[in-house]
């Protein structure tokens, strides 16, 4: 795939500050950047505005809010509170979508997690469309059912876009969370026109940590052009997001993996 | 639950051989076991019979055969050859059901395996039927796609059934494997009069090995008593396998073990 839609997820170089990361995708010609929170709230919200308006990079996505089951009142309030912070920071650093990680109860109870998921879209979708910001809601892999989020499937997550059909409302793909899913293909199309981003990185085996050894383009098992083709069919045309959690990629230079990046987007992508 | 419902799978117990882990659980009144391949390998199938027999104890499964997918037709018939020692083993050591791993193809291609995972479905049930062996097709974890299995969900595996609708044919339910699917529920209700085998263990975080880091009833997320309530609801009446791949347990002593897998079963089940 051609480099102009190629975007570095914050992940991919975790070491790096946003100053950083932003100077290493502009040495790069790297286009465009998809942002963190934990790494704005390192230098504020507006300092990190400022640096990405003056770096002419796009911001594919700010990851990530959501999390939303909540045990009591109280937690309720402090996610909510939390998410609409998030809104202001992707209203301000102009990202393309805030990415949504749905979240889990503690007691691993799936259908009431799903359920209380959709209550804190129901809350904050309306902020999101006050501030023209779009919500991505990211399926994970179903390894990360227990710790991360309830939600891990497309035809999940795409029966909840159905039941709200708001422009505001879309999907990000993350190969590495997908690639699996027997109805891969049938999901992506039932997607079309609500898919907010299409994240990139390789399966690789074996697993020696569920968090951290996910792998570089090309060097795993995901078909990732004929995953890339079948989002552009639905309709997708925005960056795509290089997002590594590879805790070996991690020590070594990340000019270097700014380089294999590029080098593995056009030949793998 | 019960433990006359009990049944222990050797890779509970993995270094022990077939004589010390019936050994194992006759000292311990287990009233079953979960047989393994590599393990009557080790003393013959006639010797392993003839143990199996004396002990008195019931054989709940047999330990997998399947691996279907095949690169060329010298590899598809060696795999049927060993699909059909299997059976064959079944039939001798009087194993309730012969559990069925789908298998992959090494390139990760998700359809074409599935469908070679048919194919072989298609050639070896015959053998089944003529030696009066079930086969139980088992779903792993979606991440097992890569390296054991591209038959990841309870829906595809389902579908599959529906396809044959075979008495011979019906599905290993292992909680492990299908806990944090949406449809949970309502593919157990699907699979009703074919559960051919249920296993539990639990799900633990962080995972430290995809392999090797499954957990002991009661330490992590799964809703086991749920789940053996909608199993037993969908008409399964057979033993209960207690499956635990776990390093570090393996590392412990096994009488230990076997009385904490007794206590656990009793309470989390």
């Amino acid at each position: 795939m051609d480099i102009t839609k190629l975007s570095i997820n914050q992940k991919t170089t975790i070491h790096w500050s946003l100053p950083e990361c932003i100077d290493g995708c502009v040495r790069h010609k790297i286009p465009s950047i998809g942002i963190r929170r934990e790494k704005i709230k390192e230098i504020g919200v507006k300092e990190s505005a400022l640096l990405l308006r003056n770096s002419g990079l796009k911001v594919s996505s700010l990851c990530f809010a959501g999390n939303f089951p909540y045990l009591n009142s109280n937690q309720r309030r402090e996610r909510l509170d939390d998410n609409r912070r998030a809104i202001e920071e992707a209203f301000l650093t102009k990202a393309n979508v805030l990415v949504i990680v749905g979240g889990v109860l503690p007691n691993g109870d799936i259908k009431r997690a799903l359920s209380l998921i959709e209550r804190g879209i129901d809350e904050l979708l309306p902020y999101a469309q006050d501030s023209n910001i779009k919500l991505g809601i990211e399926p994970l892999h179903p390894m990360f059912a227990a710790s991360h989020s309830a939600l891990v499937t497309m035809e999940e997550t795409n029966n909840l876009l159905d039941h709200y059909d708001s422009p505001y409302l879309g999907i990000i793909i993350d190969a590495y969370h997908v690639w699996w899913d027997p109805k891969l293909y049938e999901q992506i199309e039932r997607s079309k026109k609500r898919i907010f981003g299409f994240h990139v990185n390789d399966w690789i085996t074996p697993i020696y940590d569920y968090y951290t050894s996910r792998g570089m383009m090309g060097d795993g098992f995901i078909k990732l052009k004929q995953i890339r083709k079948a989002v552009e069919k639905a309709g997708y045309e925005g960056p795509i997001e290089v997002e590594i959690f590879n805790s070996k990629l991690w020590d070594t230079s990340y000019d270097e993996v700014l380089e294999l990046c590029k080098e593995r987007f056009r030949k793998y992508v």
